[in-house]
């Protein structure tokens, strides 16, 4: 058996998120097993380094897999491409060692967050940005966000906290609001993440930037690490992007990209 | 009776184009039209600057109705973007004079053709953009752009030389290829263009860019003026944007921008 690694991006607006589903709904983790053991004639588990959401979008998830094959990567790569849904693409193929386990080995993950601010979205943006009407205070948002980095208890900031985590204590690396033309970037860097995790940091952030929070309650609100509230929403689901996973390079043996 | 003048941007992706047809396939100018009449509660017939293709989008199309009201524009504007489906906004809602002809009045258009130049198409930029494999020559295809400036016979540039027009002689006052990141720009601009002239120049600039074609060959093509060959392709659909309309300012009485 040869373990390889995929990195993978996806449109998610037709899918009911990463993770198959008992009741076999379409999702990306299902369709791509499907094609994979049709590829390699040999049932295939896909192994994501984590779950993203209905709707929610990769520009880098990262997958492993084993099969009994003699394929090189970037035949792999290419059988993949041929033969996966257009929403779906790999971007890299590569051999990985046996050690290598893509949620349990991952060590960093960027999330970004996108947003355009404008009276109307243009139907071209709409798949991939939450729609912000109202002018956003970009200084307020900036101030609001540097809140986040370091290590906090998020369980203000999650939407699920009973779900079986042994602590909803994180680090976050890095979180910075940016702007060009309409769009609006939020981008989130951390070891790990709770369920809605991202999109509750988002949702606060764009209503700290609508005027109806000030930066400085998210301080109250990581401290007070109390189950989540209206103050703190969900921002929609087709703005996020899982943008890339770090792992221990020494893990990987060879590399393939395209 | 008041005239109206609507900015429309569209995702052509789930349409059959513009314009109504026949049998009635979902058409833009259909579905707006069905809304529209609803709203007015009376019969409105939308007409548009010109026609766009099956799957092609819109940035700023251009269309008129007339309408027994008493709405102000920016009620309409309202209201329309409150009932027309999320892949279809209006940008711009003005009153204007009865003479305003949003196809007749039309004094220049631009067109932009989006490709996205790398081994793989992102998911989120494939309903946007034609895949281009292969690295293009950009200088080349700047180069074979620069040919297409000015007045031509365009007969070796459009699908269907025999629909019923007076003349394929047209003129084009700007053809200027642009690349930023891995996106390909190829904006075309000109006083009217001919059933499929800017995909047969996109179609044509991309087969530059790829090496298939010297850049001189648009000026023998644009000579010889004889029907359209495998050598001036139409390039996709989805990367095809009717980009801006211009009309002479006076005929536009009062303004209301979104």
């Amino acid at each position: 058996m040869t373990r390889f690694k995929l990195t993978i991006a996806y449109d998610g607006t037709a899918y009911n998120g990463w993770q198959v589903q008992a009741t076999g709904i379409a999702t990306v983790q299902k369709t791509c097993e499907d094609i994979l053991s049709d590829i390699f004639h040999q049932p295939v588990k896909l192994h994501g380094s984590g779950r993203t959401d209905r709707g929610v979008h990769a520009s880098g998830q990262v997958a492993h897999f084993d099969a009994e094959t003699r394929m090189k990567p970037k035949a792999i790569l290419n059988a993949c491409n041929a033969r996966f849904p257009a929403d779906i693409r790999v971007l890299r193929a590569t051999r990985c060692a046996k050690k290598f386990h893509a949620r349990f080995g991952a060590k960093r993950k960027e999330y970004r967050y996108f947003a355009w601010n404008d009276a109307v979205i243009p139907p071209d943006k709409r798949l991939y940005h939450a729609h912000a009407m109202r002018p956003l205070d970009l200084a307020a948002m900036r101030a609001a966000a540097a809140h986040f980095v370091g290590e906090h208890d998020f369980a203000s900031f999650t939407a699920n906290p009973q779900r079986e985590v042994k602590t909803t204590v994180r680090e976050i690396y890095a979180c910075v609001v940016s702007k060009s033309g309409k769009r609006i970037c939020i981008r989130v860097q951390g070891s790990g993440f709770l369920y809605k995790q991202v999109r509750s940091i988002a949702g606060f952030i764009l209503r700290v930037g609508e005027g109806n929070e000030q930066p400085d309650a998210a301080l109250a609100l990581l401290d007070a690490a109390e189950p989540r509230t209206a103050r703190v929403p969900s921002a929609p689901p087709q703005g996020l992007f899982l943008w890339r996973v770090w792992y221990s390079a020494s893990r990987v043996t060879s590399s393939q990209t395209v």
